[in-house]
């Protein structure tokens, strides 16, 4: 498929989504429903349990019900093992296994131009799409090394998309820093309902419901935040996120309001925050999908709040809006503050321009797709035809 | 010992060692000898088995015999232990625990200001000291919280001195971020012979020995690194403890260098290098001497080289010369490439200025001891009485 994907080149692609979207508005609701061979539910056209009729524009997607999300949640925990398994052989195993062997994404922007795909990364990622095309063959797959899956086939996004980043945290990873993680997501109408982040070193997996309360290896978490931005501890991957102009001016005052700056964590920093274990606010940019939708249900259902730098919720009719900007806090109240520091900073006259070249830039991803057009394709396909 | 210390002041604190300082340079070596009750060599006056006569003069001293050293580091392993004990109950056990009771260095730099001093870094250190006190009561202990023992007693630091820092990476510590280290060192004569890098939540213990094999829970370990510097994935605990000027200018250039710049994984950041996991190269300022001196030993025997940003071995007598500026690397190729980075920028006229008020700042410590004077007194030490 990633073959055919790569031949047919940007337009032909854009067109097969595009049509394949308007089917879906058309026609009856893709529904979650029971396998006959075990539990796990599967989404079909013929829909047996309804659960979102696309013609009801709620602002708000109904959820699936919460058994349904359970089961969903249990196949995510399957994914994340299926992952471990892939990604543990690979381990500190250092540069004469991975080095030889890494491909550097040339074309990406500063910050994550050096990211390499490892062949963990690889290897994790497929072994998740192989169940999730096993169990679920007409979910919709979008994934960080390969891509969007099946644009051809008859699933839409709008109704279950696992989103997955195999190694969120390469760079920690190909160093032997365990702070990577595996993320998870399932995406209903475009908004995160399920996320799973799993540090598979330490064996630590976090799992968030929509509507239920997070965990930690099972044992429910809740954050646990200063109510104070400048007694605030603040995470962030890397200052070298955050481009020249309006992003780097936002954060330099985030970086000021706040007690002190750590960096150097990707998800697990949101993990931490979740769990209460001293983080308060995690701020960061240029993120993918891929990096930020497991992350939403986990902060959520720990009693935090997660949105772009706008408050707008992180979803996928939001991304190309959010710009992969993103906001954890540990409560309301300080989200609000760090809220109020992120939008009244002066946008320098260059960010226009900074914009503008992110949105011509193009990376060419592991099997030769542009992977940034999918982003701006979703994009285009949510202002086309909404939600 | 501390109250007193403290109502003595910085004069008298100076004039008493000088004192000590100067009758050990006329006395016979103290040198460490086997105790009757098990074998754990002691520091004492009458040398039963001298191992560097102070008078002297070679320029790199004479170590310890192996097998004195194999005994200390036994020893240091138990200091490991006991600290290990003392932190982990404070793990990840919130702000409940730990906020209430958590005092600010508010004098310190930037960067330093806002480490926090836990609970568990106070009980740690404690339990080391009173460990050392017990078994080796003349040995010198220079700690991150409880400073210089014992100004008055007999003892010199030009023979042995404990270094000790419960725990690098507060920052990381009180945000559950499991990248901490307890560090400990052993100097002879004002160079780290034994050092030992803690974490004691993921059980990894890196151990060096001078002129040994460092090892990583018991296994021999060695460096991994590239060997240009643009390929090199180099490590800073973060970019704020590079102070505008000269030591901005500098990393600033490195950062510019190397193929990645990563943050936030204070000591164990070395320990990643000199295990060969693929990091290569740490580039860091404004250390105190507990924060490093356990460093050296680890990273030399597993292959590395560190120095401080000019070239000069990390040694009581260069530190006030060294700034706390460290510079470890994965092979001798990447430190001179990294030493002549280093060493072409650009000093700023500013720097003089901030060098000077470095030097005259001061910060209270825990016990009320100024303990920059510390610092500044056994620089002076150096200058007035040389090795």
């Amino acid at each position: 498929m990633r073959t055919s994907l790569a031949k047919s080149g940007l337009h032909a692609l854009v067109a097969t989504l595009a049509i394949t979207l308007e089917q879906a508005r058309h026609s009856e609701a893709f529904a979650y429903v029971d396998q006959p061979d075990g539990g796990v539910p599967k989404m079909a056209n013929n829909a047996l349990n309804k659960i979102n009729a696309p013609r009801s524009s709620s602002p708000a997607p109904l959820l699936p019900d919460s058994e349904t999300l359970q089961k969903l949640a249990t196949f995510a925990d399957r994914l994340a093992d299926a992952a471990r398994e892939e990604i543990k052989p690979y381990w500190r195993q250092g540069r004469g296994v991975l080095g030889q062997q890494i491909k550097v994404e040339e074309d990406r922007s500063v910050f994550q131009s050096a990211s390499p795909v490892t062949l963990a990364d690889r290897a994790a990622e497929r072994a998740m799409r192989d169940l999730i095309m096993e169990i679920y063959p007409e979910h919709g797959i979008y994934g960080e090394e390969y891509g969007i899956k099946d644009a051809d086939a008859d699933w839409v996004w709008c109704v279950g998309i696992w989103v997955l980043d195999p190694i969120d945290g390469t760079r920690s990873f190909i160093t032997g820093k365990p702070l990577f993680g595996t993320l998870i997501s399932l995406l209903h109408k475009g908004t995160p309902v399920i996320g799973i982040i799993d540090q598979c070193v330490l064996n630590e997996r976090w799992l968030g419901i929509a509507g239920e309360e997070s965990t930690l290896n099972g044992k429910p978490i809740k954050t646990d935040g200063v109510f104070t931005l400048s007694d605030a501890e603040m995470y962030s991957t890397t200052p070298d996120m955050f481009q020249h102009g309006d992003a780097l001016t936002k954060f330099d005052a985030m970086r000021g309001a706040v007690r002190t700056p750590h960096y150097g964590a990707d998800c697990y920093a949101y993990a931490l925050v979740a769990s209460g274990f001293g983080a308060d606010v995690v701020v960061e940019a240029d993120l993918g999908l891929y990096d930020y939708c497991a992350l939403v249900p986990v902060v959520e259902g720990a009693g935090g709040v997660i949105s772009d730098w706008t408050g707008e919720k992180l979803t996928l009719s939001n991304h190309e809006k959010s710009k992969g900007r993103v906001l954890a806090s540990a409560n309301p109240s300080l989200h609000r503050q760090a809220l109020d520091i992120l939008n009244t900073q002066s946008v320098p006259s260059d960010d226009i321009l900074g914009a503008l070249s992110g949105i011509t830039s193009q990376r060419q991803n592991s099997n030769g797709i542009p992977s940034l057009i999918c982003g701006i394709m979703l994009g285009e396909f949510i202002a086309q035809f909404g939600q």
